[in-house]
């Protein structure tokens, strides 16, 4: 396994790394949803966990028919369960990053995983 | 455990989201290294893997003693093992994105972990 590897996400619908960079722990896609426009259809998970971080714009997720609302900077965590599905407001794109992890898989972490050299 | 949890990150150094949104798969960081500073510290990890995501200035990463470039749009994986640490460029401040998961604890992924509803 090589020690680092690194890729450089230009303007797309979308962008997948978990085999761009070779990813064990995570899948992660840098997306952009059209002004106006939806992920065509609402969907849960099985075991993953979703982590939305909004990059721009604005929008909506509908979780479990709860709307809430999206804009830049916000982080939102999705468990496996929930149905979820995202819109970009009429005013603009929406460019999101989705993070998918297994839920439960991280044990240590931070200090209590680092080694300080 | 609810359903989703939201936040919103605002300038700082450094926002922690694990307690903060109660992620189970991964601990992740939202953080600013000011112009011409680094982490203080050359570091790895024993089990988790770290992606780090540029949101906006330029800045270097060395890993195992190898200068790597950063920009703005720029992912980066770094295996748990690879000793790291992260510099800013001397003419403005460096955002990142660090994303700690477990090595090797992601399953299946996207279509064969989700249920189209």
């Amino acid at each position: 396994m090589n020690r680092y590897a690194k890729t450089h996400v230009s303007e797309g619908a979308r962008t997948e790394l978990h085999d761009l960079l070779g990813l064990t722990g995570a899948e992660i896609s840098i997306n952009t949803l059209p002004a106006g426009e939806s992920v065509p259809f609402v969907h849960a998970h099985k075991r993953n966990e979703e982590i939305y971080a909004v990059l721009s714009g604005t929008g909506t997720a509908v979780i479990d028919g709860e709307t809430v609302a999206l804009a830049a900077g916000d982080w939102l965590r999705v468990a496996p369960i929930a149905q979820r599905r995202l819109f970009a407001s009429a005013g603009g794109a929406l460019k999101y990053v989705c993070i998918q992890v297994k839920a439960g898989s991280l044990e240590d972490y931070t200090m209590t995983d680092a080694v300080v050299v």
